[in-house]
């Protein structure tokens, strides 16, 4: 197989505007060859009352948390992570991990993302599920020291060095990798002040958390006399290629900084919601010219993993946040879910046009709730959802046709979750 | 066809419990007949891997406005009712409605939705509407008499006054009225005064959007000196079996007023963030003693009429109201969208028990967004979706049989509804 049609459908172009043409993807090149009249491919995708559109992108997920979706909801933030995930999350094992991965992978190709940023444990597990799915991630050890002696806090900088190293580039450039201290408090300045260097030395950008609760930034801001996103600068985390997750508590100057660094924020609603973290000021981002992308978060905080309802979350608390129902329009955040997450992780997607890499999804526009269809975009942000989506396509490889994976054996990831999930729980409890 | 046995899942219980049992309904007198072990009925639906629940009930909308989804989005509300809906709205005909109601029914048939409250135009045609349907309905005729001469306003009030008089009780109960001016603002305290007796004589409940917007809010307070509710309270429009839409923005004396009277308010949470209207407070409200139910508001500010959708949502943003994230808990939407609902309009649904109405759907529990499943009522607060459900029966009749209507011809109804919307946007343009 190396070339495939999806034949019959409407066209979401870069500007935004849609119309009738087919798409010919290069399995070979993993790239869109042609977009219009197009000649024969060896494969045909239907596309038929359907909308040809740029893969999602997940850009922060801790996507082997899908174990512990619904485990433990509606509690405050401190006591949830104190007495449910992180005690689960200590009885981990790198099977849980694999498991874990394998739902969000069927869970997201079933969604039409095609690329996420991860942040979770035993990434070895990580790389070579993303390799076999089909997936594009970047991935990265989490790094939490806080708690920990200095022979393991060490060790923890170390893998997450380790995994950076290692695995960038692989699985035919699908998997690139970050250097990922959890946050800026649960790693020290001294810390920090040794590894980023060296994570800037081996060519991987940053990822973490960040301003994401007043319990968070408050501390620093006490403790340093200077907001959280001036402290992550004058430790070199702001660069270009970096991004992190959250940002909702932010002032002027810090979002200055992330324009002028070029760092991506990862707008993750669901989660601020589900936390109550607080709305993240996104119209005042693209304003000031930062790039923002969009992340589901774990499981455990959203508690699924589709994209789609990102999009709705991001222009409904945008608006809310802004005051103003025209904040965060609808083809505002379709560019974020696709153009602003291929640029947060670094890939060369979110176009469908000639050259452009083939990370295609098809959305059925034949729902009751799709019709009728004033407005294509619109309905991508407000109306669809992932079950919509037909097919999935990564660098011009079906990962999904018709609503089945390929790649995947959907009933055995799921007994293999249901089944870890349940005895995680009991070795933790 | 008089009995039906679902049969192979799990059932949710009045008290939010969960555990293995059949249900068989009676299609003649329109309720469940046993839960458990049960005998053979004249039909099997199947529910394995599903879970049985009461209904949902969309408390709050504008069916026909299916017709205007994503005609025109993300603009201030102002602008948006007055170049946009209202000379739209104008040009309404009868089909029109019918073909936006059926387009409605359709899709929260779909989603799992057995009972709504509408209010709108033409009501004589949607009360065909739902009785060919097979759901139900509690239905009301909008009515807004400013900047109308006074013979069009008397005649909106008389027709308001007819709809709600001449159609409850009707399709075996199933149709049920209201009498409904459509805000405190758009009916003049004289014609509120003249009416709302009439209301009162003719047993009908009072259904009207309140505290919707502070634009809307402030001025009533400065004109009178008295919060909206006490003005509503004033004219005896606060009773048991009335329902307010929105309530945003409230004072502790008017939710001490809605608690009193045993007025519902149906919260619409997407509506409320999609026009940047504000946060309700619902968990306060709800300790308050409030019946509060769940609403989608028209489809033109949502813009899907799934109320899975809104319970999410409304877990989601009643938590940020509330800035903790123990507030508006799992259990407390999945009750809103069921008791809450049934309360609200006055129906006698939203538990699978002995003797209540057989109002039932089957979500199915099988995709991976719903694996693993460590609490039931949790994925249905924040995992589940409307594409989920695969049964729904309304007094005990089945309406979705394995995802597929089995009163309304889905792929007649979507072309009518797409026609008529296009040829209404052509008239109002
Ligand atoms: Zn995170
Ligand atoms: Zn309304």
């Amino acid at each position: 197989m190396t070339t495939v049609v999806i034949r019959g459908g409407r066209v979401l172009r870069p500007d935004m505007t849609v119309d009738r043409a087919d798409v010919l993807v290069d399995g070979e090149t993993g790239t869109i060859r042609a977009v219009g009249d197009v000649p024969a491919g060896d494969e045909v995708l239907d596309a038929t009352e359907g909308l040809v559109m740029p893969g999602l992108v997940n850009a922060h997920t801790h996507a082997a948390m899908t174990l512990l979706r619904g485990y433990a909801d509606d509690k405050p933030l401190d006591r949830w992570l104190r007495e449910d995930i992180w005690p689960t999350e200590a009885a981990l094992e790198p099977a849980d991990v694999r498991a874990g991965t394998d739902l969000a992978m069927a869970e997201m190709i079933r969604s039409g993302t095609t690329a996420f940023g991860d942040m979770y444990f035993y990434m070895n597990e990580v790389a070579e599920a993303v390799e076999a799915a089909g997936l594009k991630a970047r991935i990265a050890h989490g790094i939490v020291t806080v708690g920990k002696d200095a022979s393991a806090a060490q060790d923890d900088l170390e893998e997450g060095l380790y995994i950076a190293k290692s695995h960038d580039g692989t699985a035919d450039g699908r998997v690139r990798t970050a250097f990922a201290p959890h946050s800026l408090t649960t790693v020290s300045e001294e810390q920090l002040a040794a590894f980023v260097p060296k994570a800037r030395a081996a060519g991987v950008p940053l990822h973490f958390h960040a301003n994401e609760t007043r319990d968070e930034v408050d501390p620093i801001v006490a403790e340093r006399d200077e907001r959280p996103l001036a402290y992550a600068d004058s430790l070199d985390m702001l660069s270009q290629g970096d991004f992190l997750a959250h940002g909702v508590h932010l002032d002027e100057t810090e979002m200055g900084l992330l324009a002028d660094r070029g760092t991506s924020v990862v707008h993750c609603p669901a989660s601020n919601m589900k936390l109550a973290s607080g709305m993240a000021p996104v119209q005042r981002l693209l304003d000031a010219g930062v790039g923002v992308a969009l992340g589901t978060d774990g499981a455990a905080s959203n508690n699924d993993l589709d994209v789609f309802d990102e999009m709705r979350d991001a222009a409904m608390i945008g608006k809310l946040a802004a005051g103003d129902p025209a904040a965060v329009a609808a083809e505002t955040v379709v560019r974020m879910a696709t153009e602003g997450g291929n640029r947060a992780l670094g890939f060369d997607g979110g176009r469908i046009e000639e050259g452009a890499a083939a990370d295609v999804v098809v959305v059925d526009f034949d729902a009751p709730r799709m019709t009728p269809v004033h407005d294509y975009v619109s309905h991508l942000a407000y109306a669809a959802t992932g079950s919509d989506v037909r097919h999935t396509l990564v660098d011009g490889r079906v990962l999904l046709r018709d609503r089945k994976l390929t790649t995947l054996d959907l009933d055995a990831v799921r007994e293999r979750a249901a089944s870890r999930a349940a005895d995680l729980v009991d070795r933790a409890g």
